[in-house]
């Protein structure tokens, strides 16, 4: 930490700080410039540098070392490799993560699931409890929704990924669901990250609307800092000026964190665009970027879809995307994850995933 | 509702959505423009316009209607005032809340306390459970915080407003605290919403650091819609591209929530700069532009808080400042709200008070 | 100027770092921490610190001295005051500037100007030139409307401001008008900057929508560095998410302004919000924040204005808005700059108000 | 155009929209909600809703089209392609700029023209006019720079783009340029916007820092509506709240112009992150997206640049890109331009590779 005393700062102020800098164990230099005193603190003990920002006279102070720890690319250089049954999510292969917006039935759940592993994922996503802007809002099918996902998701060999609201429905989500989703607007719920810390399944982490690298990569810390290291980062959009997207999503977001931090990085070109017809591009830019994953909404009927239909691909689509991710994940030296476990008999399957590769 | 076709759309997908219309009970008008046609929905039932922007051939959707019910201003036009104990909120007088960020010990409370009540503060602010964007941060004292502000209050004929994090923490708060504060990272977590609403207590909702005016008032209305109509809106700072200060506090959000809403709005000057030095230029604004109360952080030692030192005020910069603050609300004609109750018997108290009036 | 190596910086990178610093005539200092060596550049050359972030090995660079200098307030400590005729800006008596948005016909403009002068204006406002959108939209009057701007303005006793945007229209602007005014859109418009440092007239600079206050500041420093002194800073609204408003008015800009520069600042709510009904609660703001002048919109008739009619005050509003200022800056040891030249054959009304309507 | 009218609205004030709707040739259609009376003009005639927001009585208008025409994607339903010598861009091929950030020296300029057109570059970039924050940091060799481009250019058989910063430096554009940059700051400069759409050089319009998908395109018609159809827009990043990067890249305005609008798209990854280790996954991802061109900056010696160093791509680092990009392309159908023109002494190296490694 490096602390610049202001030009009217007193002896006696630098002294204050040289002293408080000494007491919490840091090695003190001073060193005084043709305006400024500047002090610096030598030591690896964690301190939160706005505790001096407001000591009288100090005009600056820089933090040296990132605030985050256990997070941080340094504890991991290897990068984190999430194993979950036969799926890696981490390693050489892009893994896809599809599914609706919301539970709505076992039969609408059946449909996608079967869609979508056919042609290549590898994760069941789907909303059973879903956080609306307005009360008046469909509000999920809660539990009877994460059954449903099981269920589907046993029959297509795919894991289930799923939002978690709130630390009461942490055992249900224990049960049933291999990844526990962190919703965007719960990305500094501080009590569930906790509660999350304690668990020993992946949690995967969506960034805040107005969340800052830094504070995503902090509120990650919680989990790990409780003992679970299985977390995934998801880069899902964040709000700017612009209203034409739903979201801005920020695809610089995945090398910057894949730079800072070991742990996966996924996208949602789904929230993050808000609108059908951007998906597609935006899946390619985020793998084409780095992604280590793409979570992406797939409806077989859109325009009948209690949530977000409006940016839900159709089945078509998403089989057409997955064939130019195929190619894109070739161009940089990756491979999109395949579901080898999955049973198919059938030449005609709706989409021509064998075909294709 | 009104629904712009686009100029593309077939006679088909104008048909399917005028019957899904009826379906839903709504009165259906369609005129055929040079280019598009344009259909009108009439009817009151509260429907999800999104739901009609993905159909096939549409364009626009136009919501009539607010979003939001039971907390627009036409629900209760002469505007709700939140009355607890001899204090009321909401009415001709401003109601200043004050005190340290986070509770540290009884003593620092008290000193605190008593001060401002002295000055003329109604509500001691102080946070018991701290929501901290780091792990390794002061979490907050927990129960033992709550009881240390209710003892102090008490003292002082202050109410106590303080943040509840998670809905495990609710009997707590009922037991000790006046007024549960929702913070702005917790805004859009709707299961603590929704337990909010099944209390009797006022909630003080703070505008999260990315949400829309319309988002806020959605949240409110999960508290309303829950049968809790005592709610009162708070301003904090949103964050937009400057980070000279911690937060741009949106002056205008103020006039806009009680254009919109009949419930209280007070402001945050102490989170929505976090600079001391810009604190009390921006609680007069607040005021100025018609704020119903101000919340604002007071440390009698700041240079020793444990979290948030750089934006407390001094205590005497606070007696300074519900002087100027007093000569505003007359300019508008208000006034400050009086703490009657508190009995004193010294002249040389801390705060010239009745001096000043 | 402070840099941190990277932990992994070598010794070669090290001493091409101080290598660099002492050739520019810097003294250097070095030392080494247990992960990062430290290096301070003692001098005060003005420097571009980015030269050295893109050096090898370098972590992070500190600037120590702001980036402006001639706009700082420790350059006038005692603040600038700008005087023109009988007009002082950036003195004790707050200065209100009112006018329609765009000049539409001299009677227009004499039938705002004699209202707002009678209610106490300095400086009648109005766009001859008009920045516009779009190509489709009224583009002004041009050197006609600065015409009809003077003739109003003398009869009234009042300055007029209008923005120049483009070095073209300079030598008609000096002929006409007393401030020139920079639009937000021109803020970083360099040329014009350049060529307005040339001159001898008072420049109001508007921020620009997504302006740091720091790239505002070194706005004004290309006009004071050409040699042009008189500089007022003008708040006029940020773009943020929010939508309702039509920027986002940062009052905090004016505390921030004044102490980092001794230039004046003045808001304008008009602009700042986009809507009428907020301008007053917002002009009141910006005054109890400590403007140094407000920049309004007036408009005898709004709903045919050609521009911006939705946020023009009607004359009344404009009337009591007058009073509710005055009384504000009463409150904070302020006043509002009279209007002593201008003829009323009646003392007791400060505003013409009955003769008005 | 569709206009709600309030619910409080009166007879008379419901008449008079009407009225003022038919007097601009509207055809008026008037229906009654149980709450809303919503009034539909029909007609083709420009006309601007503001107009209609302030009138008394009316809540809402809805704009059915678009407020830009030339620019539309109906306007040219096969997209634009523009060719300079034997350049395309629009067409399949995807058009490579690069270059140093400004121009130093014809040495430096040649060395990396040199380079990237051997890599496969068809257009240098370089700044000989720069806009600078500060007025202390270097600001361009003006026309010498313009000319040392053009030998350079001339010499790889590359085109040249560089940034107008000025309406009166059109002339020397005219002469030694063929593609003329509007800047980022200077996009809502719209005196030189009109100035622009006079030439009959292609202008590349880099979107504002804060500037809608809306606006640039409006900024677009400017030009157009002069009689200028080559315009080429720019994604370079906007402002948002994170710092980490210089700007935000937003990826998705690449699909939303082509969706919009039938002008090329390009994006600049240099401008658009700061940061050197950024700029090459984001110009795959802008490319996976599906842009027309990337721009891009690239120094032979990024560390003794004079400006932006830290955001040029070294050579080597560039050749890789080029590898990569040409690999992304083929995935989508597309290719890379390739420089045919160019005198090498080899057929088998695209890119002097072996040279530079």
């Amino acid at each position: 930490m490096i602390i610049v005393m202001e030009e009217s700062a007193t002896e006696i102020q630098i002294r204050r700080v040289a002293e408080k800098l000494t007491e919490l164990g840091f090695e003190v230099h001073q060193s005084k410039g043709e305006r400024h005193t500047v002090i610096g603190a030598i030591g690896t003990r964690q301190t939160d540098s706005q505790e001096f920002e407001l000591l009288d006279g100090v005009g600056q102070v820089l933090r040296i070392t990132a605030p985050f720890k256990l997070v941080s690319r340094d504890f991991n250089p290897e990068g984190t490799r999430i194993k979950v049954a036969d799926v890696e999510i981490g390693g050489d292969a892009v893994v896809i993560m599809a599914g609706p917006c919301a539970v709505e039935s076992q039969e609408q759940v059946e449909t996608i699931a079967g869609h979508v592993a056919r042609c290549g994922a590898r994760v069941l996503r789907g909303g059973a409890f879903k956080p609306r802007t307005s009360p008046y809002s469909f509000q999920g099918l809660g539990v009877e929704g994460l059954k449903i996902l099981r269920r589907a998701a046993d029959r297509n060999n795919l894991l289930v990924v799923s939002e978690v609201m709130d630390s009461s429905q942490i055992p249900a989500f224990l049960r049933y669901v291999d990844i526990l989703q962190v919703g965007a607007r719960n990305m500094q719920n501080f009590c569930l990250l906790k509660d999350l810390g304690r668990i020993r399944k992946p949690v995967l982490l969506k960034r805040g609307p107005s969340a800052t690298y830094e504070e995503t990569l902090l509120s990650a810390e919680y989990i790990l800092s409780g003992g679970n290291r299985q977390v995934i980062l998801c880069e899902r959009g964040i709000r700017t000026f612009e209203t034409y997207t739903r979201n801005t999503l920020d695809i610089s977001a995945i090398p910057v964190f894949k730079k800072l931090s070991h742990l996966p990085v996924v996208a949602d070109p789904s929230h993050g665009t808000g609108r059908r017809d951007k998906v597609v591009p935006m899946a390619r830019a985020a793998l084409a970027a780095g992604a280590d994953g793409i979570i992406i909404e797939v409806h077989h009927s859109p325009e009948t879809a209690l949530c977000d239909g409006t940016q839900s691909l159709f089945p078509d689509q998403f089989e057409q995307m997955m064939q130019q991710l195929r190619l894109i994940a070739k161009a940089i030296n990756r491979r999109i994850a395949l579901n080898r476990g999955l049973q198919t008999d059938s030449e005609e399957c709706g989409c021509g995933s064998r075909r294709a590769s």
